[in-house]
């Protein structure tokens, strides 16, 4: 059987474009024992794949050059030789960017646990929505009237974070790229004050929006916003390092005020955010989630992009602020 | 009654120094009811007071111009309007620099409950050792086996958190910036290994030392020595900031990597720590120290300076790392 793939063709070097990526045509092997043949419905693409894009050491290893790339996928079984998986299951998994093919089962999530879209289980009932939970839940611990301040607040986490945050009786302030943004952040989502980073000083909506001083922070940006806010935060406030969007297609190591002097004079803690550490609590996460959305609690909020071969531009999307919510493309 | 005090003549620009501190003779008034007159015996210099020159929101309030300098001391009582103390009795605080002074009996805290020197209270059985404490036990949390660096090792707070986190049974190496401090710390006080900072590139020291990478980090430092750290941490690994001295003297904001990238990318831990924070545990702290005191496992170290005039001198010393130790002045 042929089937197409994209690879990565070269690392990019500063930004990534289109060269990054090439399609190919290859042909899947028989199933083996224990394997199942799958169908892609959905592909989540995410800031954090530029980093696997860098040749270096991380929480999860580099892609390879002329190898596929791979990412959140929720997928179809069209033949099983897995006892669990039977065809017409539905999974989700980290699996490649390919029309089919072929994934050991025992590695698969199945779903349809929770009566929702399928696409959810990228995004809000995904790493995604566990991300945000643990986040709020587990670092920055809101407390009623306290105030909490998101970056890239309408992008995948960030949504979700800030309705979560709003949960516990904090006031929510959202920093993110556009007024079309920042109005749904306060209308659909409860964001309590909105900074449109690309036409407002930092400083000085941070000032107005935060009079009493911040007391968390979860930060999917980092870069001049991040060196702001923790300039406004209060002693002993809490920082959730969950992205660091704008530094990652710098072509020379970033540099900017040494943070660390006034997290020490603040007695601030920072926790660098990695998901599949809290491996084990995924399910506790999930089960939350679904809740809160059942309850009418929690939105989701997706931009879909339809066509296998978009994926490469979805991805690209990311860096110039295309999506609202969590960016996924329908195959 | 005339006595001499030490004021703040200027807030320094960059590196401090004499031009800062004047000495004035001043008239004390008479004793008023919960108040006593102490003589000092002991006077502590530490770096966090570079800080409090800083016309700038801390977790402690900035030394004012004109007005006396203040940091620990410990001080016999002379003269007592306060029921619970009577001449004679030895007491700690935080308390002006000036040869006699007048303080409320309730903000001071009775010392000889521990059969120390009395110059133990102002390090390794005052702040500075419950510093060293809760940034191992609380924050490093050194397991059996696991590679613990420190900066500033043969300061006043390094040289007991790696005696401390030894207990533990971690392999420590200490960063200092002589050899004769390095090898007090392997001989002395039972440090695996050294790393000269002035003599020694510190990635490739760092390299030789700590072949399975780090695993916890005391940070007195700051600046290049921590980035390179950062760089050799492994996932997961922690960072208790304890201090920034590197970077306190410099005259503009101080600019480095930016950091919080590689924090995330190996969702390292970082908590800035304040003392005051734990306050309500100081007594836990005391207790355990003294403890591995008395049963010979953990030894203080000091420098000591004579003579109230020497003050000024010993403070900027710190700066040329010209104690090992805590730096303390015996008035």
């Amino acid at each position: 059987m042929t089937v197409k793939q994209i690879v990565l063709a070269s690392r990019p070097d500063g930004a990534p474009g289109l060269q990054q990526f090439r399609t190919e045509e290859i042909e899947l092997p028989a199933l083996k024992e224990g394997e199942v043949l799958l169908r892609p419905l959905y592909v989540s693409v995410d800031p954090y794949m530029r980093g696997r894009m860098r040749d270096v050491e991380s929480y999860i290893p580099p892609f390879q050059v002329d190898k596929p790339l791979e990412g959140g996928v929720v997928a179809i079984v069209e033949e099983s030789r897995f006892a669990a998986l039977k065809p017409g299951d539905k999974v989700s998994g980290m699996l490649p960017w390919a029309t089919k093919f072929i994934a050991e089962g025992s590695k698969l999530q199945p779903i349809g646990d929770v009566d929702v879209p399928d696409s959810y289980n990228l995004g809000i009932l995904g790493t995604t929505g566990y991300t945000a939970y643990f986040g709020v839940v587990d670092i920055l611990k809101p407390q009623p009237g306290q105030t909490i301040v998101i970056s890239g607040a309408a992008g995948a986490v960030g949504v979700i974070a800030g309705q979560i945050a709003k949960l516990h009786g904090a006031r929510i302030i959202g920093i993110a790229g556009s007024d079309e943004k920042n109005e749904l952040l306060k209308k659909e989502f409860g964001f309590d004050e909105v900074i449109n980073y690309n036409t407002e000083d930092i400083p000085a909506a941070l000032a107005r929006t935060c009079p009493d001083g911040i007391d968390g922070y979860l930060d999917n940006v980092g870069g001049d916003i991040t060196d702001a806010v923790v300039a406004r935060m209060n002693m002993q406030g809490k920082i959730a390092l969950i992205g660091q969007i704008a530094l990652y297609n710098a072509k020379e190591e970033p540099k900017g005020p040494r943070i660390l002097y006034p997290i020490l004079m603040k007695g601030l803690l920072v926790q660098g955010f990695l998901i599949r550490q809290h491996y084990s609590r995924w399910p506790e996460a999930r089960q939350a989630i679904a809740k809160m959305i059942s309850e009418g609690k929690l939105k989701s909020k997706e931009t879909i992009v339809e066509g296998f071969d978009e994926l490469p531009n979805a991805f690209l999307g990311l860096f110039k602020g295309s999506n609202i919510g969590k960016m996924i493309v329908k195959i």
